[in-house]
């Protein structure tokens, strides 16, 4: 006679405390109601178009980097081809590419072996913080409001984390500042910042031409690093671009976070990081990326040379220019965010209560609104209900633990008519606002979100 | 006048101690060793096989998927093929395909949603380390020797590794036992066991099926988890297959690490986790895979579903069983290995000095050899520029500083003739090998590994 097979229970208390990051449990939440109401207009994923992407052909994009490949080294079609079935330099295959692309876009001037090819900028973000940070005296400084991703690589390593406001015109250096001072009075020490200095996600700010170099120049002053992450810097419209903070960096304190998911094509997995550091050691002078390529062995070993094939083959497509390759996309975004803030101005403005207001970014994904109630989950699931349209609550992006009234609305994968219809469809329900709604967990509509004044109309 | 421009210098002491890992920079040795000397033929990388794949048609391959897809989701050929440009969930695109092959297969029987399908095992082993490891009370306990992507990724993540010995018979059992007391007496806990059963890389060992079961028990009275990592179980000679531990796994002790590579495609970078563990938390019960899932967003978002796409389509093409595409690689690698050790017996046993003695491992990729000298880089340097062979030294394998004396040869993608060539190589090598080599560094020969008795002849 045996005993009843008793199955084990994982307490969550015992699991590692980077999963009751809210962020992770507000995503998953987003995806329930997102699949719960299929038929309502989604403001909410800030993903890439891909209306451009629906006669590619993917076996082409490939076929052009192999011939590129051929010529260039030298090798036959059958050698060229077994690149795509084995793993290659943990580096990556198409670095030499990716170098010459930033160069011929006057961007970086660095040899392709500064550069590592990534699954993605969030694997090239969690390399990053990884090689920099070398115990709990480490603090990583990020805005607040601030892209999660990056906020959540740190939490899984364990890396403390110190937010500083954010206006719509960037980071507030002044309190960066002060930040790098009170951790030096509690022993630790501000090693790196992220900043993203082109329509930051979810923000929307932008830095001006002199904030990028005071920063450089604080960050030097500090002894402290940049992560810069330019994902959206290629949606600004023509004329107004500004040089990233790479572009900027003399004296090597800029490690650049590269994305292809916005310019070619976000199913390829294919990010980068530019790490021209040198790092010293007893056996020698080395760069940082030869490092990050090391670290790499123990994330995913290799990016999947096929994915890396699809991205060559459409740069080389584009005469080798990653700058060409935003052009071609940087159209339907600009048309984009113009509708929504257009259709806001007519359908929303005449009708929304006090409190309602929005900021207007000149580029990038996303818009930003302030309510006079908290913009939780409970609200979002009442909107997706009664109002059939979607949207981001914004707590989940403040690590400070503001932005509690506050949404976020993506413009990037939806048709003009889309935008046209949603925004309608949230004027409705704007104009219905409960001045309390019955959320669950969340009562008095009481104002801590401290950068809210940046968000205006 | 501006002054000279002074670019920043990283300390490698304020970097990541994981960065410090004597196997990272052994890696990298190697790789500059091999490409140093382009023409010796190379025991040392443990890569797959890749002449089955001279013909590989990708396309074709991704065709067969979304052929699938359409069939199974009831979706056109225009949506169908948009799955291969967007993001799509970070579970993964053919976790119906992997669920149904290991059913099929007679492994374990879980749902879909008990998978994610990740970017290599090495991504798995992050993530399945990341959410059972809380903090420092949690150690993690592997074999010495062991795979070293497990142990990197633990140093990646500041989990403790307590090693243990493993005999040709597999991890010691009763050492596991010790340990887990050892940790209890110290305040930590034993959180979970890393075990590769079948052929583990790198001492070609192999549990019996009682020891699995015992270490089941063993997990079960300790309450600690099995991480199984069975990546070679496939090479087992026809009807001496044995169960996995997740098939016998009756309370969800173990969490199943898997991957494509070896069957499949090694450039695709796909392979998955099995974690059908419930968690349990405040706002309810869900799968551990849930949470694999949720922090999967933190460090590469998705496998892209291009390569999932390959991959489901090399499964449905041999009736989406895995076991199948195991059948039709594991010939191959069943003759390498009777090659290996065949050439060895009859080139390296009539000249090797006392000393010199090797494993016979029944599958896998992988021989050990002992040596009566230090098997470090100045001899592989040395045997390479001499004897134009090359091999892995085993020190960086062996987490309690043990192995330094011992070597290990692949034999997974040589070919026949390339393996024959090699071993007479060897042999010319170890019947002139150096009493005391100049080997930098290492000095007297004293045997300071500890399951040095295991590997014999």
């Amino acid at each position: 006679m045996t005993g009843a097979v008793v199955r084990v229970r994982l307490d969550e208390e015992l699991l590692h405390p980077s999963l009751r990051d809210p962020a992770l449990s507000s995503i998953g939440f987003l995806n329930e109601v997102m699949n719960r109401y299929p038929e309502a207009i989604s403001f909410a994923p800030g993903a890439p178009d891909l209306s451009h992407l629906a006669d590619t052909d993917l076996a082409g994009y490939v076929d052009a980097y192999l011939a590129h490949v051929r010529q260039t080294r030298g090798i036959g079609p059958e050698r060229a081809r077994r690149l795509l079935h084995e793993y290659g330099p943990s580096a990556g295959l198409i670095n030499d590419l990716v170098a010459a692309a930033l160069r011929a876009d006057g961007g970086p001037d660095v040899p392709p072996e500064a550069i590592v090819v990534t699954v993605g900028a969030q694997e090239a973000m969690l390399l990053v913080l990884r090689a920099l940070f070398r115990d709990g005296a480490d603090v990583l400084a990020v805005t607040s409001p601030c892209f999660p991703g990056i906020t959540g690589a740190a939490r899984m390593l364990d890396i403390a984390v110190a937010p500083f406001p954010e206006s719509a015109g960037g980071p507030d250096l002044e309190r960066l500042a002060v930040l790098c001072a009170e951790a030096r009075s509690r022993n630790q020490r501000v090693r790196a910042v992220y900043v993203a200095p082109d329509y930051a996600n979810p923000s929307g700010a932008r830095m001006s031409l002199l904030d990028r170099r005071c920063l450089l120049a604080l960050a030097e002053r500090e002894d402290l690093l940049v992560v810069e992450d330019n994902v959206y810097g290629f949606t600004a419209p023509p004329g107004h671009e500004l040089p990233g903070l790479k572009d900027l960096d003399e004296t090597g304190r800029v490690v650049m976070v590269g994305s292809f998911a916005k310019v070619c094509l976000p199913g390829a997995r294919v990010g980068f990081v530019v790490a021209d550091q040198t790092v010293r050691g007893p056996a020698g002078d080395r760069l940082l990326a030869a490092e990050l390529a090391a670290l790499k062995g123990m994330t995913t070993v290799n990016t999947a040379p096929v994915c890396q094939a699809v991205v060559g083959g459409m740069l080389l497509r584009h005469g080798g220019s990653l700058a060409a390759l935003g052009r071609a996309r940087a159209g339907t975004y600009q048309r984009n965010m113009r509708r929504l803030l257009d259709a806001l101005e007519r359908h929303v403005a005449p009708v929304a209560p006090p409190g309602v207001r929005w900021n207007r970014p000149g580029g990038g994904f996303f818009v930003l609104m302030d309510l006079p109630v908290p913009a939780d989950l409970a609200l979002l699931s009442h909107c997706a209900e009664r109002y059939g349209v979607l949207w981001t609550p914004m707590a989940g992006f403040h690590p400070d633990g503001g932005g509690r009234h506050r949404l976020r609305l993506s413009c990037s994968y939806l048709t003009e008519d889309r935008i046209e219809e949603g925004v309608a469809r949230l004027a409705r329900f704007l104009s219905r606002l409960p001045s309390h709604h019955d959320g669950a967990g969340v009562s008095a509509p009481t104002r801590t979100n401290r950068t809210s004044e940046d968000v205006t109309r």
